[in-house]
């Protein structure tokens, strides 16, 4: 049988898109490492009409598919044992760009960065900005529903996304390819798609929001006190500026620490290390903020300097660093986005994405962390957040690989992160790590809501099987 | 089998809150007036523990349900023979404001401008508005999904939506009741209930977000000479101010003509009557756009002066109106709040509510009025539109009320809309009267996957059966 269905969608794709054995060797783990994948055959089909061939043949032979695209996912959603891997890499022209219309119509093989430059080439910005940008693609970008540093300002993946297409368990396609900011014709299925992380039918193409290109941006690094501080700076960054900050990072002495062991090159921006360093970005659009005056400064940054002088003066700001060109702002940068790589250089690691209201993140952060230090108190933590949206990576790194004692652990936060009302998934997906998580502390009746829409277009449970659903 | 459901109903609810016969009359209608209800009885629980109660009890019958709230829609929700109406008016308890979360936690029967009055007493804004604001209540906008004026700057109601509460069919409660700007948890339950119209449960409560006051608006009526032109006028004050333009409406000559004939006590902007009257809102919430001058003016209000003359000096703008004070605003306000008095004030009338891109919106208005003048000379057309959401009410006029003619001018209307991308149902919803369209336009392969998952939710199809789907 096996052997028939590979017949078939050599026939379908051509022999060099049909991998087995060593051939599948790049696409088998993703970025954690955690999980090493053993599909039936990796799958490269070139079209949309063939990727419905593919789930028809699939089907007929009742395999299991797991879709795979940039393969920097953190969840372990790439997972499979004897399924048929569906690369969509060759989905990979943006078929067309309006710049009236400010959208990118696009396949989901697209590199993130890749929309970055052809939304730059005319004066446009797509949103959707994280560490992995250089190989992460829109079609997993939209599988899990990512968000990254801009969510503050422009929200996550689902809500950049105006239309989707999407092959179904079966084949059929699924065409919602709009480019409207209003349709209410019917129910949400754009959004019930977009964060299913492959287990109800593969996207292939999206219609994504572009948004006028940020003419200016202003960037510091600033040393705070403690971290209910930084979130009254925060609102006060907020309310000088009308709401211009599109980032909001927070890194804690215990990530400067992780930092300076892991990349003693990179340097720290304060000494003596204070309890917070926040990185802020502030984007402007507004001819008055853009242009330049006189003496060749923008506004934009002066407002950002009176704003920050103002708050040094009330005490909020204990110092700031303001970057004075495009080479300090990428090395400000720099220093949030090796997050990452620090964390996984390190081993054994306690990934996390929770999310609170933002008056609960200290709560969280200090209950948490009294725990810990009680359970284990060999356990180092570090923690670096999207504070704006009240995202939090809390990495614990444990003595010892013990995977009872690693569960203890995210059960720990899970409950503190319930106790507070907020969530253990934010931003990364479900995939397999998080499933233990979504039986523990998801309504039972979203739950069962979830597995009934499952059965309903899924009835085989071939579509990423295992993932997202306890 | 009807005397032992009112006989349990009243059991559960009291005999004041199962309204039948004549005690049924105020809810037999909605705003158009053009379907009348016939439920077996108007029930009022008065807690979501009461609605699930009630929904078991129609479930063990199999009697339909059917949703009301302010029953302000425009679109048929409401319309039932014989099954049991449940208004959500008693659920109208505001739970709680936060505002360190900017969040509110709302009951479905809360009517939109009782949230927007208590936002407003912290400081905050509740965004969502339109001009059935006195009347309307929160679970009547989450089911269709409505729009309104703000769309522009802050999302439709989906987009304001962060947690929701749901009764199924069966009874069974749905919480989804958080407050997180990010959660990555499963399928995205909330967007799917939110503008099902009460076709998979019943929306109970729900979390919605607030934003900052804005602490200043700067309104002006303006004079345009044709609709490409404003839409280039739009880009100009979005590029000058930011983005700070809230509401951008359309009122075309058609539009100030029939408003002049139904209420002529209100008068016109200007004279001669301009093709194209354009209503323009900026609202800033940043210190320095809303500190007064020394002289008194608002730095918004001047900013929104310098734009428009600039723009005037280009052309662009042809005349403009400022508004001094907030009774001179209310008055431009109410020359566009009167288009649904105004439409349904002459009949018969053809309502429609569609949306393109915004580079469709002339050719669609010039395309759709060719095809109506050569297929009914005598029909007048009129528009009004959310212009900065591509979003046009077009309203026809035809000599006599013709259900087949009328049928005939949705097609044609449907068939543009199409062509230029664009749906036929914007922000009112679907409900009775646009299931023809959804039939004719939608992806069948969408039809067949909502068909699926409410097969899936809702087998006995109890659930405000008839609306939506085709």
């Amino acid at each position: 049988m096996t052997q028939a269905l590979l017949t078939d969608l050599i026939a379908c794709l051509g022999a060099p898109h049909v991998l087995t054995g060593a051939d599948r060797a790049p696409y088998l783990t993703d970025w954690t490492g955690a999980y090493v994948a053993d599909p039936l055959a990796v799958v490269r089909p070139g079209s949309t009409a063939e990727v419905a061939e593919v789930l028809r043949l699939a089907a007929q032979r009742g395999v299991a598919v797991v879709p795979a695209a940039g393969r920097t996912g953190l969840v372990g959603g790439l997972m499979t044992r004897g399924g048929l891997m569906v690369s969509v890499e060759r989905l990979n022209r943006i078929r067309d760009i309006r710049p009236e219309a400010r959208v990118a119509v696009v396949e989901a093989g697209v590199i993130l960065s890749r929309l970055h430059e052809a939304a730059a080439a005319l004066d446009l910005y797509f949103p959707l900005w994280f560490g992995a940008r250089g190989s992460a693609m829109v079609g997993g970008a939209l599988s899990t529903n990512a968000g990254g540093s801009n969510v503050l300002r422009y929200g996550s993946t689902r809500s950049l996304c105006l239309g989707l297409e999407v092959v179904l368990a079966d084949g059929r396609v699924l065409n919602l390819m709009n480019a409207l900011h209003k349709d209410n014709s019917g129910y949400a299925l754009k959004d019930m798609f977009i964060g299913a992380e492959g287990t109800l039918g593969i996207i292939t193409a999206a219609v994504m929001k572009l948004v006028p290109a940020p003419r200016a941006h202003a960037t510091a690094t600033l040393a705070v006190r403690s971290l209910p501080e930084a979130l009254v700076l925060l609102n006060r960054l907020q309310q000088a500026t009308g709401g211009l900050v599109e980032a909001f990072e927070y890194m804690p002495a215990s990530y400067m620490r992780r930092l300076s062991e892991a990349r003693p090159d990179i340097g720290e921006p304060f000494t003596p290390r204070p309890d917070v360093t926040i990185l802020v970005e502030l984007g402007a659009t507004a001819t008055r903020d853009t242009t330049p005056l006189p003496d060749g400064s923008l506004p934009l940054t002066d407002l950002l300097e009176t704003t920050l002088s103002d708050l040094m003066e009330d005490g909020l700001v204990l110092d700031a660093q303001i970057a004075r060109n495009e080479s300090q702002r990428a090395a400000m940068w720099q220093r949030r986005e090796l997050a990452a790589e620090i964390t996984f250089a390190r081993r054994p690691f306690i990934d996390t994405d929770v999310a609170v209201p933002l008056d609960a993140v200290a709560p969280l952060m200090e209950g948490f962390e009294a725990r810990l230090q009680a359970f284990e108190p060999a356990a180092e933590m570090m923690a670096v957040a999207h504070l704006g949206d009240g995202n939090v990576h809390l990495t614990v790194f444990p003595p010892t690989a013990d995977p009872e004692q690693a569960d203890r652990i995210v059960e720990m936060l899970e409950e503190e992160v319930q106790r507070l009302g907020g969530t253990f998934s934010a931003e990364h997906g479900v995939g397999l790590s998080k499933r233990n998580s979504m039986r523990r502390r998801k309504d039972p009746v979203a739950l069962a809501v979830m597995a009934q829409i499952k059965q309903a277009l899924d009835p085989d449970n071939r579509m990423n099987p295992g993932k997202v659903l306890p």
